[in-house]
């Protein structure tokens, strides 16, 4: 199909389309002139594919690249995967950070502390430094069972790790990772009022 | 104290202190002449509770601006104190997503559709629109087990609001809403690395 039918199809717009091709986010089309090029449906797929990064995600340009990187050109070991989709999605973090404290939490909860990396360690230790700072206390075991559910979804998650192919498992851990962070926190405040709604009904507090 | 023991004390830089005073955000010092104030603990607490909203939790001026006015000045109704927190938080979402969905699927978990907002159904509707636009499909289940950990979570959250002051309760429901999001994606991560350390090892894929 030409460009102005991918357009169509996938309901991206050709400069937008040609954008994500001179960025190297699409691959190319095949050429049938000097000026001209026929897409088919891997271009609609991964023009989906890159609508969800950079729309739904909210990823930079850069950091679907680095994604994208990964969905073409698979690593070889398993635990390598999530190597890919957690380094594209890395804020930068303070390196300085309490690691040794999160070392202790992973210990206490059962955790395999030597299988994960000291930058996602720091950004544990950055968000509990960000919620002392703020002169905020955790009720008794709250930060347990914070631990607790996040431990259940990623153990589930990884339980469904398909291993038919590398792709597809590159695939279902990048996208994974990246697209149901939002789903979670919108799960997340959804059910805080319904227990809300539950507690307090629309009664005044105290 | 002057604003330059504030700035030591807090660690925030006299000309962002300055800055958040023109912002509104931190209530002004007592003036003891024409050109000079004098601040308290109060204004330290205050700091520190900006710095965790601007920098820890990534919110632009004007959302920390909503929050701590829901702070300084709390609803009566208990249920009202979520409201204030999650639409500082809210992203513009598509009004026009399947809500209906979202309503069966509530149902379904036996949550109270009842209490929950439009804006947070159609934030779950549009998470769920970006997995499946991307062509991802949750294995099965999975979407069962997101929703039970998530209500899992805000149920203890809720159940440990506190009900000694309004002000106290409003500050625990903004303060836990924005802060903990950070820290729940962060936990997640590595509960997936040491969930795939386990089942995948150094081991090549498939």
């Amino acid at each position: 199909m030409r460009i102005s039918q991918l357009a169509t199809e996938s309901g991206v717009p050709v400069a937008t389309i040609k954008f994500y091709l001179r960025e190297g986010l699409l691959h190319d089309g095949e050429l049938t002139s000097a000026t001209q090029a026929s897409y088919d449906d891997s271009h609609v797929l991964r023009l989906r594919l890159i609508r969800a990064l950079v729309g739904g995600a909210g990823l930079s340009i850069a950091d679907a690249r680095e994604l994208l990187g990964g969905v073409d050109a698979p690593p070889q070991s398993g635990h390598d995967l999530l190597g890919i989709a957690h380094h594209a999605l890395a804020r930068p973090v303070d390196r300085s950070a309490d690691i040794a404290e999160v070392d202790a939490l992973l210990d206490g909860w059962g955790w395999v502390s030597d299988g994960c990396d000291d930058v996602g360690k720091a950004a544990v230790a950055e968000a509990l430094e960000g919620v002392r700072s703020a002169g905020f206390a955790f009720p008794d075991g709250m930060l347990d069972t914070y631990a607790r559910a996040m431990h259940e979804v990623a153990e589930a998650e990884i339980a469904g790790v398909p291993t038919d192919s590398t792709e597809s498992a590159v695939r279902y851990v990048v996208l994974g990772t990246v697209l149901v962070e939002p789903l979670l926190l919108a799960l997340r405040r959804l059910a805080q009022q319904s227990a809300s709604y539950e507690r307090f009904g629309a009664r005044p507090l105290g």
